[in-house]
């Protein structure tokens, strides 16, 4: 698969400008993935902060270029700050990506998802099949916080789920799908090992919400931001030893890559 | 020392288990290991998870194969959760293995640790020396989450504490000591940088969670985990310049080790 | 800029100490950074401990040689913690060194660190241009938790800013700048690098601590642990590929770094 060429032009024009701007992007995100996450987002060339106090977030997101809101590791307390920077984030305008983790695995991932979907304006989710699966109702296979359902199960059904919720979703499995219910992109890069590192799945939602930071439409901004992240992940794995050594040099990749690179080495297409 | 030969197979065993099977391991842990446990489970081929939140764990721990509890960053909401997740695995028959981490230093810790031990049914708990020296009511030499203690002068009351607890315990250090208060087994696996890193206790009591799930005995779980993960420290050092490297070739080598390489250095011996 | 001798022979005195007596460093701190501040810790010889639980930090803090308090990721109920066991360690002559991370980006941050100045005996407080600048009630540019003044300018106010705390301050940057009001010292250490992986702030906070732990001028203690700090950076530079590698190779360095190392490439002068 190759790249449309108007695609991956915006793929690296996106790289460009958050290496010039550094949008920061507000987190409030899971224990397990914060460290991760903020060093994806700086090596990205972005400017991460975690906050999640529930009287400081309304503050905080007002700075921000985008609000990324991940379940991973929730309780009450945090669902409350969640829709919290969420509401403000909506009359702002600043765009929330989602990253429902575990939805359909317990209750109260699921209700905490779909309550973010309801109570405010989300630009687009991000999350596995099952996860995905699970926000319209339908029976995911979820198995903890792995995704036992297959991207392709999960795409038939997502182009009305986007419709449904009014929200565009993002796929990600071998060949990442995003859609808004009438446009479809498909982005194959990626490699195996990214499965094998914790957080890499999070840490795509966080470089999505530094994409839309510099690209308005979500759908575009989620394609490039995977492209990117996925082409990160090749250049990784290249002379990898394991998960640890690929950990680290996906990092540097993060860093190192240049929009020439992207330009020639994005697998993004449209349909 | 040589392992027994049936150890050694067995541990073999496991592991090959773990990587065809993909057990669930639920994790209430601290934040400071978080993110490493979760790749330290990764790497082995187990799928972790990690969740905490009161309404939440008895739902997440009925999918699990076994439930890791780890006191390293408590508070009174989280020793509820702890109790609570713990109670459900008891009536499911899901094994629990606790991490008693810093008891003795404080009273909060110790008396969490005695908590869940006499709320829950818990299969294992592996701690360093004056962390289960602690859990009997001695008087243990803890430097705040670091030992005072020998795993010699440990493994001297380790038995009767066994046998009184009526838990399994596994006291790691230069050479392990694992006993049901009859049975006693030692492992010979290791490295002294496993002490630089932080998180590889912790690790270890994961690894010994996710080897229970595919093996019903607690005590050659925990000594053939114990087994497999020494062994990966050992390869991890072996040209690595410092503890950073060695935590990354430490995940690379617990991905890579295979069955056969088990089979032959692990230093797994009874009595 | 060459070290002052005295000033370099105190750094790799302190550090000769602190792998002879291995410092216990009690840390409050934030979520994302709290692995890479014990690792960290380990690497340079010290013994972390984190602890939060409002009904642990007193007993924990009373065997810490250094209290690390770190608003990067707080709530309320942290800073109910933080005071606490601030309250304790002013009482027990324990040093505290204060991390405002964001102070000036919002309210609660802003509050917290002056409450923490206010209730507490701190020692020194270290941050970034903005962060320390947004203590004194000054305009601070903060964008998020990255620092959008330069040292220079804060330089300029922060020894009328130090006499009027009643603190002494360490602002970290291309060139760092300690003061206590009166006397001045400059660390000239460091890599661009750095400023690439989270945590390397909040890590710089607790070697402060973990030299705080056996030098009892907070002044030197800060100087000589930013030109040990630093110097590992500038080793771990040297043939990164990335802030992946380099965050590896920088625990490696703080590890290896001898005191002859520091005695000939510690950058510290007065004035």
């Amino acid at each position: 698969m190759k790249s449309e060429s108007n695609l991956a032009a915006q793929a690296a024009e996106n790289l460009k400008k958050i290496r010039e701007t550094k949008p920061l992007v507000h987190n409030v995100t899971n224990f397990v993935v914060m460290n991760f996450t903020a060093n994806v987002l700086l090596a990205a060339g972005a400017s991460p902060v975690m906050a999640h106090a529930e009287n400081e977030v309304e503050e905080m997101v007002s700075f921000a270029k985008a609000l990324v809101l991940n379940i991973g590791t929730l309780d009450d307390a945090w669902i409350a700050s969640m829709v919290k920077a969420g509401k403000q984030a909506t009359a702002l305008g600043v765009p929330i990506i989602l990253d429902p983790v575990g939805a359909g695995a317990t209750k109260l991932r699921t209700e905490a998802a779909k309550r973010i979907l309801a109570e405010t304006r989300v630009a687009l989710v991000r999350g596995n099949a099952s996860e995905i699966l699970a926000l319209g109702g339908g029976a995911a296979k979820t198995k903890g916080v792995d995704a036992a359902d297959s991207v392709d199960a999960a795409a038939e059904r997502a182009t009305g789920l986007a419709r449904e919720l009014g929200v565009p979703v993002a796929i990600t499995g071998p060949v990442d799908f995003i859609t808004d219910g009438r446009r479809v992109l498909r982005v194959a890069n990626g490699h195996p090992l990214m499965g094998c590192v914790t957080g890499t799945g999070c840490g795509a939602t966080a470089i999505i919400g530094a994409f839309a930071g510099v690209d308005s439409d979500p759908v575009s901004a989620a394609a490039t931001a995977l492209a990117y992240y996925g082409l990160a992940g090749e250049y990784a794995a290249d002379g990898a030893a394991g998960p640890g050594s690929f950990m680290i040099r996906f990092l540097d990749a993060l860093h190192a890559l240049t929009s020439e690179e992207i330009l020639h080495g994005a697998k993004i297409r449209e349909g």
